[in-house]
């Protein structure tokens, strides 16, 4: 944890400082003598290269002071914090359930049938429980922000969005900063009608679905030090009906918020949209939705290449889930096409079963290498993995969430994170391959502490101060 | 650590003791108020049931003192150490490199290329250093022994076997049990001579071999507390002539010792394969190499559903390396058809790029449910999911090295890990789903420390005493 000094850091107080550490995670590479200005707002106020803090190095090592508002972050590197871009806080809940498959293999639909039953279980106290359990462990594994897809609303027929302010809250109380994807529900299928616990889920048309909207901006705009934002969501093809997702997509350009909805997870999804509107999700999508930089796709993992392709050139987002997907058996995304048109990628959470940025990155590629036996997939310019891959859990991640953040540059939000360099995983990594090190050989124990508005929160159980 | 008490622990001695954890895993399931007692051979003498620990449980938070020699530890789940079976230890020194592709996509020959440009690197403190990192890291994360698949032998055609000492000091100064796996080398493909990095691992025919076998064995029985042991290897088709094989495998046989060899990693072998022998490596292996319980085969990527079911049938293992072949790209095993025929099934860290049990175990699965969009494709008799990868990883690894470890049960060896059971991943975990939520939910953070034939070590940046 921050210790207090002089007139410098205490605990959790977001006052102006300057932090220096070991590398910092500039431009797409880790550079030393960084100093980064954090700002009373929350942003970053400057950021000077090869301006090292008086008393840093190794005079500073041999006991030279430093100034009291200027800290050097000794075996530290500085990055962006990670984005998780979606997750559904409350399946914290689902932790090592959901795996027993009493009658032979399971897929997507019988997880789900667990999934629901927690639904059905869920006060407004265990909800807001579960949904701070997730945001803590997120900042303890080095996510700074989340993209909250949030359906899961009423507690009763008569309590009709009684569950929003609990993740809402639990954000505010752990101290993430929190898009709240406002996500419309109608239907239980193509032309079925909601049930069981899908009830708890239910918009009620497009007027109900503003006018809930008009409130939890309201609420949004009430969280503390701007960590709270609002987007517009339709679940999916399969929840919503069309006319209304079309409604939903033109209300998020108009109110310049971000839109999301999941694509074409299951087969079965794309299969039913096609008996019932004779294209695919994607296709319509493209067609009709104008998807563009404010636009994200959740998995598209069954995605045709030509629908893809015309997705990415969009400048639309594709948010990948590669441990949910995992988990779940959904299949196995074409991420070539889509790096090939210049999609942007972005990684979530999703049911939050594990919390590591670095786990999913890593994995977002191997599943690729396994599936195509090739190496080298995501790469950037120079033909590298690690920081092609650093950029989406941070750069990716803030685009598809219309965040400043994910980039350590003047006028960003001060959202950072910070990796121990003196971690035994981390030995022997130079500057100039330690990005793909912190990517193919870490995970949270190698995080020391986030910054979100600027203000330090140490991640519970590390053993050194900063 | 582990604290100095009355006449109890002291840190790192293996003096005799009781332990009684929260929740124990006994018979593929946890059970809580069992005692494992620990004999001063590094052995369990006794694992008892339902006889709670006087001074254990309620009485004993609010204060009971415990007799000196019985410690009850509190918040903590025992299980088995987990096993690597398949490590290259000096491949650490690779973390972060090889993620270069300048040229577009690589493969596994484009990886291996760098990897040899380390082996050429290679002097004795060198190998030893990186092989005691990562031997301390597998530690940290959770393992209790390595197959240790050693094929770096010579310093320069002077100084040959110079590196085989590094191995075994590097282990028996991390303190992890070690099964060196004494690599045969000798060619550089089919038909194809040896060639720069290459001659690093060079064995001359089969009596040069077993020479070097003899020597090793009395190296490998001069480590401290029985802590090392020894195993024989041929480490490819594509290496190793095929007569020279079978002399080799014979030769394991007569002396009641594993034998391991990679077969099938990449396509480029079977095919080499079937052009020098008509057959494919495997199914070479099922008709000549008499596989049994002793037999591990590395890898099996591409191995065929008819050679997997007779080679499984035979009660060999197949090892599986999660993380590593997704590094490389290599493809993916066919598993549905290894656990139907009943195949043994063990995990290894091999590159050595990520120390994580838990991820090794879980993208075990993950990789099956991607590639066949279904769930559960690794269950136990109750259909379970969590506790057949736990026992993958614990079980399956011991078998596979001939360890009487992996089971917590009377005359074991007394290799354990402590799971954390006051983590936040782990928090509303039951007994009943402890397994799967452990498997899915946690990483090295959640290990607070291993025992290797009854030594504690604390997981070094662990914040909680035992």
């Amino acid at each position: 944890m921050l210790r207090q000094r002089g007139g410098g850091y205490i605990r959790g107080m977001p006052v102006p400082d300057l932090i220096e550490a070991d590398l910092t995670w500039i431009d797409g590479r880790f550079e030393p003598g960084v100093t980064v200005s954090l700002a009373a707002d929350g942003r970053i106020a400057a950021v000077t290269r090869g301006a090292a803090i008086p008393g840093a190095g190794a005079a500073s090592r041999a006991g030279g002071a430093a100034s009291p508002a200027r800290r050097r972050l000794r075996g530290v590197a500085l990055v962006p914090g990670f984005v998780t871009a979606h997750s559904h806080a409350f399946q914290r809940g689902l932790r090592g359930l959901g795996e027993r498959f009493p009658d032979g293999a399971g897929d997507f639909f019988s997880w789900r049938e667990a999934m629901y039953a927690l639904v059905e279980s869920l006060d407004e106290a265990r909800a807001e429980e579960l949904s701070r359990q997730a945001f803590e462990e997120m900042l303890d594994a080095g996510y700074t922000s989340v993209g909250e897809f949030h359906y899961i609303r009423h507690l009763s027929p008569e309590r009709r969005f009684a569950l929003d302010d609990a993740v809402l809250s639990a954000a505010a109380s752990a101290g993430i900063r929190i898009v709240l994807l406002h996500t419309a529900y109608e239907a239980g299928g193509f032309d079925v009608p909601l049930r069981g616990g899908q009830r708890r889920f239910e918009t009620r048309g497009v007027d109900d679905y503003w006018r809930e909207h008009e409130r939890l901006s309201r609420d949004v705009a009430s969280i503390r030090d701007g960590l709270a934002s609002i987007g517009v969501v339709a679940h999916s093809v399969r929840a919503v009906p069309w006319p209304t997702i079309k409604l939903l997509r033109r209300g998020s350009r108009e109110r310049g918020q971000v839109f999301h909805m999941h694509v074409e997870e299951v087969q079965r999804e794309v299969e039913d949209c096609v008996a019932a509107h004779d294209r695919r999700p994607m296709r319509m999508v493209v067609d009709e939705l104008e998807p563009g930089s404010d636009f994200t796709a959740i998995h598209c993992t069954h995605t045709l290449a030509a629908d893809l392709e015309d997705f990415a050139k969009s400048g639309a987002t594709a948010c990948l889930c590669p441990s949910t997907e995992g988990n779940l058996g959904d299949g196995i995304c074409d991420l070539p096409t889509l790096r090939a048109s210049g999609g942007s990628i972005a990684v979530g959470t999703d049911l939050n079963s594990r919390f590591s940025p670095q786990e999913e990155l890593r994995w977002l590629e191997y599943v690729q290498r396994v599936a195509r036996t090739r190496r080298g997939v995501i790469v950037d310019d120079r033909g590298e993995t690690g920081p092609a891959l650093l950029r989406i859990g941070t750069e990716g991640g803030a685009k598809s969430l219309s965040l400043d953040a994910g980039r350590i540059r003047p006028g960003a939000l001060a959202d950072l994170c910070a990796i121990d360099l003196e971690h035994a995983s981390l030995e022997g990594a130079s500057a100039e391959m330690l990005a793909s090190a912190i990517v193919f050989g870490t995970g949270p124990e190698c995080v020391l502490g986030t910054w979100v508005g600027g203000r330090f929160r140490a991640r519970r159980g590390s053993t050194r101060c900063l």
